[in-house]
């Protein structure tokens, strides 16, 4: 970063549903080449971002977290209301704010994160539900909540989660740390959320599809287990539904007082 | 009504976003238009459908009913997944049932109807939300819940709504009653639930709108009553987007047996 240009983070907010995923890609349809093209039409210049998690597309984001560096002097409600004139309806800048930083100890979205929160909707009903297309995975058959939680319990902790890895999945390890798998039910919606450090790509639609087949007792909970320690994509459920994920919160230090709002996830308040 | 055809009911959530409200239209482009090219292409023959109540573009319903006469012999399970194979995501048949009645009895969608229950989504924050764009109606001024409930009392019981009313109203009288009003909020969203015996067209809307007044303070709560009270829609706040507004439910005689879902708005579950 130059002497004279400062950080910039953002807390942004995305439907996934139209866009082909987070990052840059040749035709310019990711949430990455528009979020680029408004800071661009607002700043004049150039802006290149990095962010904390990239989705795939069709996965949504509550609060994703962007950095970019700029030496404009804006204040940073400019940059939440300029910015957002420039983008379409399903990609919005919810808070922006400059971070204090120097060459030793410097703020990065992808790289300062220490934890990661994906949520994921099923909606759980044989018959479809028009208000929740995009917004939610379906599972048509009956779910056993209690099964389903049986066989989370399973991936809780350190574990080598190769058999939940894309086999595109450029992570270094495929060990990862899970510390919380929470799962709830109202009515016919599920909401399961995972805390991990990090995770694999494909990772969660992965622990998603296996977690169905428990439910509907196609396969026992401990078959979780028997997954994991296979330690193989291929024993594992299909790839559900990218509809019903979403990129729910990423953790960083206090001390970078990021303005991060309370992860809200709006199908389930 | 043939001898030889029987009544059928369906009960059909939609998202109203893609689609030019309920009524058919010479482009198409409208959720009868959907409908009764699906049930013609399950069929094999034309079909024509009656609704409770025509929803403007934009609008949303959680629970539309709607009947037509066929004498196609089909179980309600063939109905339910064989028309939902011809609609598009936005658009489903949650339900149907065959209705035994009369020549002096018989059900009709709206005219056997007893009352109706809208309800609208707001979020209320100084910056937009991607995640509820089409689904939510967005005031980003502070509202004040407790105003608005004062505000929203006397709209209570029977009264000539037409300073509520739009020009383009077809309704025989202004005069309706209103049985409950209810405004929760949590977090960012408010949800308003309006239960009345029937509805004036933009009713609901052009109430939203006058709320979001009185919620900011530009209004006092007992200019509700002073609006009612003229009589004169020019005095009104301007009609509210169509975002954030849902059919939730019809009400019918229990004897009819319909098989309805309680209303379950998702976005407040």
């Amino acid at each position: 970063m130059n002497d004279d240009s400062k950080r910039i983070v953002l807390g942004v907010q995305y439907d996934g549903a139209p866009w082909q995923g987070w990052q840059t890609q040749p035709h310019g349809e990711t949430v990455q080449d528009r979020l680029e093209a408004a800071l661009r039409q607002f700043a004049g210049t150039d802006v290149a971002t990095t962010c904390a998690g990239r989705t795939d597309a069709g996965v949504h984001a509550l609060e994703q977290i962007v950095h970019f560096d700029t030496p404009l002097d804006r204040d940073m409600n400019s940059w939440v209301r300029g910015v957002n004139s420039f983008l379409p309806p399903s990609i919005a800048v919810r808070w922006a704010t400059a971070i204090a930083g120097d060459a030793e100890q410097e703020f990065h979205a992808r790289f300062s994160a220490r934890s990661r929160t994906y949520q994921y909707v099923l909606y759980n009903n044989p018959v479809r539900a028009p208000l929740l297309d995009g917004k939610a995975g379906w599972a048509f058959r009956p779910l056993d909540v209690d099964r389903m939680r049986e066989g989370a319990a399973h991936l809780l902790g350190e574990h080598d989660f190769s058999s939940f890895r894309s086999v595109q999945c450029q992570a270094k390890s495929p060990v990862k740390t899970m510390y919380a798998i929470d799962l709830q039910r109202r009515g016919d919606i599920l909401l399961l959320t995972l805390h991990a450090n990090a995770f694999l790509y494909h990772m969660v639609r992965n622990i998603v599809g296996s977690l169905i087949f428990v439910g509907t007792g196609a396969r026992p909970a401990d078959w979780m287990k028997e997954l994991l320690d296979g330690r193989d994509r291929k024993v594992a459920a299909p790839t559900f539904m990218p509809d019903g994920l979403y990129l729910a919160k990423i953790d960083y230090d206090p001390n970078w007082k990021l303005p991060q709002t309370p992860p809200q996830n709006f199908l389930w308040l």
